[in-house]
């Protein structure tokens, strides 16, 4: 197989290995005696709704709603209404939604069941705040915890205890209906409590610590904030809570699925597959130059492997944007991965989001090949200048290198691979 | 073996294996009927000269000049002059050497023998601009390349023009003698004609490349650098040329023979040794991050390996210095990687200059545990913060967990390991 034929087959072998179409049905809970209700955001969110009504029994009680990002619908659906709303800045039609999720698994007797389906992007379209809590001084928070340097887990801690709906709060509300929790993970470390911050899951983070955050990175949190966090009841609900006596989660499709999947799909075409992280972040350009370095070894030391091998991974980069061109972080890695291989023979590469869209331009990644920066040249295009501009989307638009899908409607993050021919 | 001794032992390897003292002998030439000068440059110039003038026959002429870094000497030898200078700021002691060498090798005769000794940090050490240019001209434009954004390749196409000795001009002055190059590499790929400037080895860019450089960076260069690039005298000696008709090269020692040595070290002690790169660059603490998710990967996924494994790599990183403390990369790495791992249990870590100087303290490197950020914290130091001031020496100076060599008098670059132990 041609090398970019390669690398496209393996990446829809990983995004086809998250897809909801594929992965909802063999999961499905059996019916229960009540009513079934359908929750859910995510990116994936309405995939997975449309997925879950083609396939659940005829004759069984089904509704619900389910909330994803502007441009992710399907349908309309017959039983589940599906909402967009915004993302990564959640809007008004979030947290519209949220609420109406809450008041439809109020109130569910013993009998019912709840399907919640959870996948990438699920916190920002969910974004009620807590009774008391004024919007307004919601985001705030957010806006300084986002530029105080606080890590991950320790935002979550202070988001949890300032939701309606996160850490738990959806299942308190739906207890004592069972609760089956559909996921597809777009997090290091697949940890349900932390995708879409986990609304049907146990929360191990306490009021204290979301205190301790605020505290080490000297917020100053405004009044409602300060009151909440110290009220007791305001606790999200813990591992061992009545709330979770009969909840469960379903773990549908993880970044190591769709990695493994793709490395099938290399090993059958006689190529050694070589996984080298499901969660590898940091700036994409530097990313690229370890990559191009190992990507180097393979072909003059057969180190990790040799060729034909392919170096695989996963994970989500980020950009510091210097320049002004065009490009999300998919195209800035190939970019860079461009300039450190300088024409490298025989070494040929894919980078692309699972979700189809590359940052805010309309194409999932690009491809690169050996001949990339010779064509660009004929072109009049310096690859290194359209790095320093951050222009990775220009830089293989130009050259018609652009891999377009489309939103694929599930989001496993970035998906990288690197094929060493000789 | 404990998992810090067995990274230590690693690293000796690693330094073992491009020991003067132990490479140097077995490649020496047979002795020339004729004399014997020896000349050379580099951070184990010194020490690479006491190995020649400990193993060349008795009753043979020997004599030399070799110039060092200060406080790379040894000696005084007997026989070969040790000139100790400026690296990686050049000055007139490393001008003076260059001058006295390039006398020296003047009128030898067919029957004799130049033995040049080459090493990292031989570039530096021999800046000795060509007639007609000043040195204030040279340097300037060095400047200039310097904050231009060219490669590696285009600047030195550019010095090698405006130099009396790299580029070739070496061998010019010696022919007709034979001349016998023993390298020690620091550089990705181990091109002679790289390392050092290739005083000895033929030049492949040309005087238009030169100006083309300086064109393409808009480089205003000094009248006297651009009549020297606009006048056919001044093209460096070509493959082919007769300049190199006696003359070869030896390559004893590179970054990968030493990764190779210390990967023998892993294997029997029944660790599997992951080479990922002899020549792996980008932002300290970047790589740091990718290492981290790789070592991860290996720990939850035995991908690319399984525990026990250790992931190693050579190459030299860079650190954009933003806050205020003392540290070299390889501690900088470290600490970045302790943030990363984030006391991942059963994964250590060692990493260090095989020349023992890690940028410019007096360390070599240091090592890294799971237990090191709870340690640190315990003396209420915070690793985050340490990093965010680019203080890795202080950070693992309190830990007492610095490593410390003293100059190995070789270089070979960075060595970095990572053990997953399970």
């Amino acid at each position: 197989m041609p090398p970019p034929e390669l690398l496209r087959a393996m990446f829809r072998a990983a995004v086809d290995a998250a897809a909801p179409g594929l992965c909802v049905p063999p999961n499905l809970p059996p019916p229960p005696r009540g009513r079934t209700i359908v929750v859910g955001a995510g990116k994936a969110a309405a995939a997975m709704a449309q997925a879950v009504e083609a396939h659940w029994p005829e004759g069984r009680k089904l509704s619900g709603l389910v909330v994803t990002r502007y441009h992710h619908g399907v349908g309309p659906l017959a039983r589940i209404e599906v909402v967009e709303a915004g993302h990564p800045v959640p809007d008004s039609a979030g947290r519209e939604a949220a609420a109406r999720m809450l008041d439809m698994v109020r109130g569910l007797g013993a009998d019912d069941l709840v399907l919640c389906l959870i996948s990438g992007g699920a916190s920002s379209l969910l974004g009620l705040p807590a009774d008391g809590i004024d919007l307004a001084d919601k985001q705030a928070v957010n806006r300084a915890l986002l530029h105080s340097g606080a890590a991950i887990g320790e935002m979550n801690a202070v988001r949890k205890h300032l939701s309606a709906i996160k850490g738990g709060r959806l299942a308190q509300a739906a207890a004592p209906a069972e609760i089956v929790t559909l996921l597809i993970s777009d997090v290091p470390g697949d940890d349900p409590s932390v995708i879409g911050s986990g609304p049907t899951v146990p929360d191990r983070s306490t009021l204290a610590d979301a205190r301790a955050v605020l505290r080490r990175y000297g917020i100053e949190a405004p009044e409602s904030v300060q009151a909440r966090l110290l009220d007791a009841r305001a606790e999200t609900p813990k591992p061992g809570d009545a709330a979770f006596a009969r909840a469960r989660t379903v773990m549908l499709a993880t970044p190591q699925d769709s990695l493994e999947a793709a490395a099938s799909v290399a090993r059958a075409a006689g190529v050694a597959p070589v996984i080298l992280g499901n969660a590898i972040e940091g700036e994409a350009a530097e990313v690229a130059r370890v990559m191009a370095a190992i990507a180097r070894q393979c072909a003059a030391h057969a180190q990790p492997a040799g060729a034909p091998c392919v170096l695989i991974s996963g994970g989500e980069t980020t950009v510091t944007v210097r320049g002004r061109g065009r490009g999300g972080r998919n195209a800035e890695f190939l970019l860079a991965l461009a300039v450190a291989l300088d024409a490298h023979p025989g070494i040929h590469a894919i980078a692309c989001d699972t979700d189809g869209i590359d940052g805010t331009e309309d194409n999932a990644g690009a491809l690169l090949g050996p001949d990339s920066l010779a064509r660009a040249a004929l072109l009049g295009v310096v690859a290194r200048d359209r790095l320093a501009d951050n222009d990775g989307y220009g830089f293989f638009a130009t050259l018609g290198d652009l891999v377009t899908t489309g939103p694929t409607l599930t989001n496993v993050n970035d998906f990288r691979a690197i094929l060493i021919t000789k």
